[in-house]
């Protein structure tokens, strides 16, 4: 009979039973996690919301969550890069590392790539909300003491990010846009002024959000409905930003975007829209050789966005609205689908 | 009163009349050509056919033309870097060379640009289906022996394929498909195959274009509404083109583009399609990580472009369909406006 | 006979007369610029002190300088983007704009262009450190409200610090080494640390540029000559630096750099070295796929550089350690010439 | 007791024995392949001949080679993306997968490679030149039909020229020169040939290999010591060629290599070189903006060589010069010794 721990385990649309749940053993090349925090995400919100996410559609209870700071507990054969008692982080995307994708550095595109806490396989495969979970070893990526474990389980969200704004090709000198200003567009937005944009501007159409987003240090905040707002949008940026990052996963917001980004600029689609096809200036985007690129999860910048963190450059910490105990994950969820007050929520164990 | 010369001067749909027009006179900086090949580009036949050309529609009669070979005539003052006598092709794009993009080395999104043959100004700017024709003296571009009058005016349709090749971060090693097989198609095809990629592979609706981009050099020319053309293209390219060029400006090809694009490849848009928006797979692109980029014209690649003519790394001559006289404009543009057996129809004086 | 104007003019070494000098008259495409804030660069010093530059010996009296903020005086015949009375920075490398480098977007490499103050075409070409000189129109840069024209005057030298980070492919997320703390390589670690690296580390063999590179927010500053320098780098990146910029023009600091930057890391020179060739590792930089790339000037970054400066991002002022009116030019080279307490010197008019 | 199977077995300078040698077993995620040709590179040849390699220094006696082609024979515990019979090449670097230069895509800086055939590692480890070899599954990379084993067995060096094509950035449209005409030289000439580039030269001390390099496709092949070698370089590629590969490893040739480059162009160190510092002109590199760079054995290019080498648009055959049985091992080290007749020499199992 396995061992057991405590979980925070997914039974459906608003289901989320913490409950006793067989612990993980780590197999060869694997290493058992002892999770210390774990942040809710948007994709773990919708499976709470709505029994989905995306096109996944769990079939059986499965532990959710994937952005965690802990503690490795024990080594699987053969582990040598990490140690016992180490305070880690973790990349929830085990990527097969075979593919010609793998090979070529860009893992994310891998069509084998397992991830934490997701109902993308069959079974889901368990995440971090729980007292143990197991990756393999070269997920693991060690946290300095700079950072705690509240910024530890930022270092995920804090990935997609920096993944976006390589996707852009960099943003410094170049004015910036980021549509949307929930938890993944304010990290854009700190994000793009460490890295040199010279302007940051955010837009969303929840007044509170904009607030924020000015508060955190955003030069300014929009709302994409005002009528005046191509006149402030030349003010900023002159004849359109060079790069604009989608974090809405809005389709009006996208097709605005189009309209915001200035001739030879880049556009960012990092948030997730719907499948349905959505009318887009195609004639527009040739005569102003515009770049729209998609921006999926996160390449190979885990140990960037541990040394970004680190450096004292950024300031995350006012990311994290309020943090939980396991037990309570089923109103840590409810504080994550506030979009007035709700940014990172964080369960700590 | 100024001295007269033959021209193609367009007065309207189908009212292209071949008559005496005023010589120009090269002002300071300027270089007087007199032309020996012009090419007939889809836009001239645009503003021949239908009176206008995109968004473009001339306030008074004009000359047509913009793909040259010739010889430099005379100097306006200050020319220093072109010699009279010298055989040369245009770039017939002026851009201003004092805006930021200009002086970034994207002359092509210039909003200043003076375009020969074209009614994007008001008024409309002199083209080359002319005796002479006046340009700004770095529009000049040497010609040298191995290049023919013929295959001189065919640099300038070559530079947009070379462009969209740049545009789509190089063919070298990427399995690549042209969508369209019409003049610009194949150079494209032309251009990557000797540009490295591995696979080229074209499609059209018309049967004769792809029987003719198979005798080109294609490895495959595919019929897109083949019953099992996905199984074609896995049989060609595995999981998906690297780079898909589309240069038909059909929105069903557009949108047939992005299901034939690997995860992580490059989609150059070349063709102009119409104003209306386009229903495009926005989350598709965003998880496969798709790029789709717009091509404009052409960036500073007229040198490439002679140096790859010169060195018969790619045969040219075969794009030429049919050679006439200026004073047999109307039948060389009823020549070149047959889908089925017009390529680049060319005139001479 | 022509106006006369007040210019600092070089004789020869430690000969600047400041006396009365035939004013310029702008031509077709040119413009009058009357200076107000005029830099002193090493170039400058170096004419003064030894009475040439690199390989450039003057054949007779010429003004110096190069670095400038002004007033549109007039206008020559033709000019459209540049409007009398605006405040303007200038780019003082008058590129031939027709070459292949011209046009390809890296203006820098052009064999043909004329340099304000400087002896590198025969005669010498006029520079700055006068009532007035002319560029052409596209050397103009119009300054924001944001900037005086101290800062103005900046952003040449900005512009060098600007292009040796595109020259490195961008710092965001790079530990980065600046080697030699004077004005450039203090301007360089500004910009790196605005532009995203999360450590930024100057080395210098004088005491008090170390402790100013401190000051001006540097994350630290070494001795190169300290016995525990590998150690103190080990400390703060790893196993080496992602970005080197070597700033000094000093052969042991640039055979240093080899061993102070990552394996896949990239050297940038931009410090000018002798003639003579420098003893380099070039199997350690095969072994270790390093980059070593050159860093002359500037490529077309002055926009850039003017948003970066007016952005509020960067503090350039505190670099401006002097300024003296022209007719104090002598006493402004020696204060500039001083490596302890000499940054930037400026000379007011 | 472990099965045995033949090997060639290094002992010393000179001394390579075919004998019964211990046949590996495959581990877990490992695979066994059954060798059908191996190829004999520059290093194991150095082996042979001088007993050492590089700074590696064998302290047993062990297999040398790793340019094989061969057979899946058996899978180790949890392989899943190979198949037993399966036809493959491999890479015979394997990478620890951990480390960030691994997980960056840059496998070829990690510090922890283990390379089949090679001293690098203490003990030595054992490589192809045997009925049998261990490699780690990600290593195997399935040989398409068009392959036969020769050509498989050329794909390793062939992704060393891909490699170092990456590294210049590519060679579309740039006149390339080559220095060196061996088999690594005459690998990158193809390839420059078949990825682009309009002017393809070699140079090469020996005349036997400039006729070969002409014979197989390169444009021209020089003598480095030819009088009018600079007005030959400037009839083929006018102010300098755009990329220059240095495949020679010869310290004067390296030398050379910057005088034949282009301003703004990209010169490549693939040669090995001694330890010893060679004396290069730093000044030039920074005042013409010469990109250095170092290309280390390859990244992640092999799947993109088998493309290439099964298109059919590159020519690899004539490079085997000679093939031997196994047992036949020291005569076919004589013959790849040969710097006249010998181009890449195989053994067949």
């Amino acid at each position: 009979m396995p061992a057991l721990m405590t979980a925070a385990v997914w039974h459906g649309a608003r289901d989320l039973r913490c409950l006793a749940y067989p612990r993980p053993e780590p197999g060869p090349g694997m290493v058992l996690i002892r999770n210390r925090r774990v942040g809710i995400c948007g994709s773990d919100l919708h499976y709470h919301e709505h029994g989905y996410c995306a096109a996944f559609v769990p079939d059986r209870p499965f532990v959710l969550g994937h952005e965690l700071a802990g503690e490795v507990a024990a080594l699987g054969e053969g582990v040598t890069g990490v140690r016992p008692g180490e305070r880690v982080t973790v990349n929830p995307a085990r990527s097969c590392r075979e593919c010609e994708d793998c090979r070529g550095g860009r893992p994310n595109l891998c069509r084998r790539t397992i991830m934490l806490g997701s109902a993308s396989t069959r079974p889901p495969t368990d995440g971090a909300m729980a007292e143990f979970v197991c990756v393999r070893a070269d997920q693991c990526h060690a946290l300095p003491a700079a950072l705690d474990d509240g910024l530890g389980a930022l270092i995920e969200p804090l990935a997609v990010a920096l993944h976006a704004i390589r996707r852009a090709g960099g943003v410094a000198g170049r004015r910036t846009l980021i549509v949307g200003g929930g938890t993944i567009g304010l990290l854009v937005a700190l994000t793009a002024r460490a890295y040199g944009a010279p302007v940051v501007v955010v837009t969303d159409v929840v007044a509170a959000r904009r607030t924020r987003a000015r508060e955190l240090g955003a030069d300014a905040a929009l709302d994409p409905h005002a009528p005046d707002l191509a006149e402030q949008a030349r003010t900023l940026a002159g004849d359109g930003f060079d790069v604009v990052l989608e974090a809405s996963g809005a389709r009006a917001a996208l097709r605005q975007a189009f309209d915001l980004v200035r001739p030879g600029g880049t556009l960012v689609q990092i948030g997730t829209l719907g499948t349905e096809d959505v009318p887009l200036p195609a004639n527009q985007l040739m005569v102003r050789e515009i770049n729209y690129v998609g921006s999926m999860r996160y390449g190979p910048v885990f140990d960037e966005a541990i040394r970004l963190a680190a450096s004292g450059r950024i300031h995350l910490r006012p990311l994290i609205s309020a943090v939980f105990p396991l037990a309570e994950c089923a109103a840590a969820m409810a504080a994550a689908g506030d979009k007035e007050s709700g940014l990172k929520v964080q369960l700590t164990l």
